[in-house]
């Protein structure tokens, strides 16, 4: 069986998906679409797929699923176009910013049936792959406590931040699913320590820049999350997990293992420092996920709940940090 | 000049620090008292000094100054009688358990003028001391977020539990002193999320044993903090500061380097595992840092402000965990 | 410009270069060949590809370089015949097990002006190009001795052993070449200590197992090479130069940097144990290197003459541990 | 029982056993004895004991032992006197230059029966003793390769490389003892490669700056060695040992491990770079063996004998590069 797609979006992660898709056997890449055609048209030629305007992808007979990577925006309404289309989808996080409409879409996937991943990437990545694998296989027993680190190299333009939803929406939201990937519980409690230390004009558009959260579980596991839009050394995106048996950890990756010694000291270089660099593999990988469970007809994982879950967190973060309390969610 | 020494208490930390004076050419150890005759005169012997009661000690004119190592439940009088003496002073955390009671005796310190130097011996481990140094050079610029991982390798007996003034007053309380000696400025709020993970009888005991603690500073620097009474690799001590230039770190210390590589992979031993192994430098370089001082006449540090500080914290750390709540300190 | 390439030889390390073919825009596989029809065949369909025969190749208009992937001994004969048909050349080491052959071949080759690139991948791995990169820049200053750690996780079987040249002309020759390539000077000289110490049958086919050499420059440079068929830990490819301002050095790679720290210490994975997994990116660079300057006309690098350098180290070598003596050649 | 030492030599090792006496109850330093008096009076004030002249020292019916740490020409002399006179003896290394010498002082000590400890001090190093232990433990199983960094910071004055011996007898020697110690069989041959690369003044005092050695075992195992009297980057003392079941390896040490972070790299700092500090811990522990041997009655180790196989070993190197050529020596 080959699963033919169609990409709605050719930008920057559109082209690393219909890339990834080229190395797959079973997936073929049938349509392109893009509000700039010339971004629609580079794409479709370099990847041997048609140009289709979004309505027709979706209204094809010869596409099985879609890959949503538009703006965030549009994600919800083309997920709900996409459902009662039949098609299987996979959409970049997070579904909205809103939560009320990503229950309501939600509801319509669920009306229709089909399948829908959200593209939390980093539950891709080999590294956290292998963490997950250990707690698993019991090597560190009962998940006692887990400590990310995640730390971007430089902060976005003041552009994006405002589109962004905020710290705890747009960067937050992928290690408060890292923490449920990894907790094996569901938190019941957030709070979080929210500040603008890199750059005033983030706190001036009502944003932070730097924030330190904590979630409990009902039975008191407990996850910490240290963010921060800058961090010169480089992409810092570290893993712990504690459990009652010992430490399963993940360290940063970087281009080369080359170390350089002399009377200053030994020196290794900085960091990935891009995340598309960083997690090359976890996007190679999620597409692979997304097709191979379309294949075989398993559920997919990450879910659209997945993605509900984790913007609850942020939610409750952003509740947290402004009203510095602690703020109850619902298991 | 010579700096003549009074031991109060001959256990196991009397012996340490009586081995530290025995290598300053600058101290010498005049007398040792202990409730137990026989560990007074063990150590009076193998150290050349004298056995003498305590009170003989606060009295004596052969001796500038006092080393309080009893149970904490007589710190606070201890310090009292010798300021009253007017000897210089060197106390084990905590003064007290109870704030009430270290504020009066700090007042008592006071009013004899008389130096007081608290028991964090944290600060003095040449990690520790190296990760300031690089931040007091300005190395990272200025603060924005420390890290602490503290853990303990194994739980003390309940018994120890009983008397220890429970997770916070008894082992964060080091954490607290050294959050504070890295952030340079005051925590205004704490949050603490404590659970029983690791041993249900310290729940019994109405104690923690696992527990996530965020301090922010007026100006918004964040310190977060990971504790937990059991980790089955050892004694993991480790400390980051990340500041707008970059990322100051302290690794975990082992007894040797070796690695063994096979086909199941790469393993290097476990952490030191006991608190006097992997801070033996520390208490070395902390009575000679007392000494130095009384010989200088330079202010003593970490004074008896200090252990203040960090017992509020504890006080706040504990009440949030309690009512699930942030609680705010003064400056 | 488009590169149009024959593939001569559908195995492993065809397939390899192969799909490296297809991510690079400026060059194009037209044709492969193989003994084996189905092998051609099946390489053929999934690079889009047409099947033809060697000499087809040789002959074709519609081809202007060749990558020969064949066994060891149709090398030498398959460079002369494109050689004489005028195509650029890509041969995987070795050109030929025979010195004297190797020269004959060479001399064709000169004669007719194509270019030839001998198959080195490891001075493409990111991690050794770091390193000479290093050098290059003067980091390390002057480079005084260098020293490769080359071990395979597992001997390889006896029926490869008997084709393979011995461990000095089909394992350590890559290594002879990096030393070439990071000394930045010839060795005059070369000694080896050879020993049967993985495998009894090794011995009787007349090969060594386990080897330490030592190549000396003409001024007094040093590089050692330690080599063995058995390193349970996976493939160990290390490489440090020491220089008279400090030390580069490149170390392992594992598929992950996961760790897992529990009682018995801290763990890590072994090494990526298989030549194909370790030098992937190596092997991906080198055939962009190649297309990069048949599209520039830029020299190739490395050349035929490298191949014939490596070999006559191997020699040397050979003659060495053979004969328990120190072994000239000529600069 | 107290074991009785008599101290010959007050400079800096003399001083830094003295040190290591003072902490072992079962040894007391009754006397030191220097040519220059008050470097002999200093020590003695400083350790309790008194100043008295080698004889004296050697003829003394209250001294059970004595430590040799004169300059390397009075050692044999010292060695046969303190023979005759039956008293136990711990000699830093060499026991002299010239192979001749040393065998005639080893027969005076066997004639008398008393025990001989050389000071090869690596061999109490806790990570190297860790290395060891493993091999014995069968860890890595039976052992193939030895791999030796040993590298100094810096070249000695002119002065003391007149006297030294020369690079092998010096410094390599050291490592042939620590060959020796992990290899689990006598070196048979001997390969030296050394060259003036660091300083010219070396060269025309005849000697050498920088050498890559391998020795080989009879039954073929490899050890290698790596010299060199300049590394920027600090005192660089690695040893691996690889076996038929894996790899057991010793990395170097550092004061602290603090590591620095930004745009420019990860960088920890230089090693540990004098010999004195980085083997602190060895010549305590050293010291205590010698003394415990002398209370248990168990047999020395290392011996004279150790002591003559490391400079036949240095001898055979020289040979081996001043003729550039295999050095057969007696098992």
């Amino acid at each position: 069986m080959t699963v033919r797609l169609g990409l709605l979006g050719a930008g920057r992660i559109g082209k690393v998906h219909a890339a990834a898709i080229a190395a797959i056997p079973a997936a073929k890449l049938v349509a392109v679409a893009d509000a700039f055609p010339d971004a629609a048209k580079a794409l479709a030629a370099s990847s041997g797929a048609e140009v289709r305007d979004a309505d027709a992808i979706m209204a094809a007979d010869d596409i099985d699923a879609v890959l949503i990577t538009t703006p965030t925006d549009l994600h919800a309404t083309m997920i709900e176009q996409a459902a009662k289309a039949g098609k299987a989808i996979f959409c970049e996080k997070p579904i909205d910013l809103d939560v009320e409409r990503v229950r309501a879409c939600l509801a319509v996937v669920a009306k229709h049936g089909v399948p829908l991943m959200v593209g939390f990437n980093r539950r891709f990545d080999p590294n956290f792959v292998e963490v997950r694998r250990q707690i698993d296989a019991g090597t560190i027993g009962k998940v006692e406590m887990v400590s990310i680190t995640s730390r971007d190299p430089a902060p976005p333009p003041a552009d994006y931040i405002k589109r962004s939803g905020g710290l705890f929406r747009d960067m937050t939201i992928h290690d408060f699913d890292m923490a449920r990937f990894l907790l094996g519980e569901e938190p019941v409690s957030v709070f979080a320590s929210a500040s603008v230390l890199v750059d005033p004009e983030i706190g001036e558009l009502g944003d932070y820049d730097s924030a330190s959260i904590v979630l409990t579980t009902k039975s008191g596991r407990i996850a910490q999350i240290s963010n921060t839009r800058r961090a010169s050394y480089g992409y810092d995106q570290r893993i712990e997990v504690l459990g009652e048996k010992g430490l399963v950890s993940a360290d940063n990756l970087r281009a080369t293992n080359v170390e350089i010694a002399n009377s200053t000291g030994y020196l290794r270089e900085p960091l990935l420092n891009f995340f598309m660099t960083r997690y090359t593999e976890a996007y190679r990988a999620e597409i692979s996920a997304f097709i191979a469970t379309i294949v075989s007809g398993a559920p997919v994982s990450p879910t659209g709940e997945d993605g509900l879950r984790a913007l609850l967190l942020a939610e409750a973060a952003l509740k947290s940090a402004k009203e510095k309390r602690v703020v109850e969610i619902a298991a």
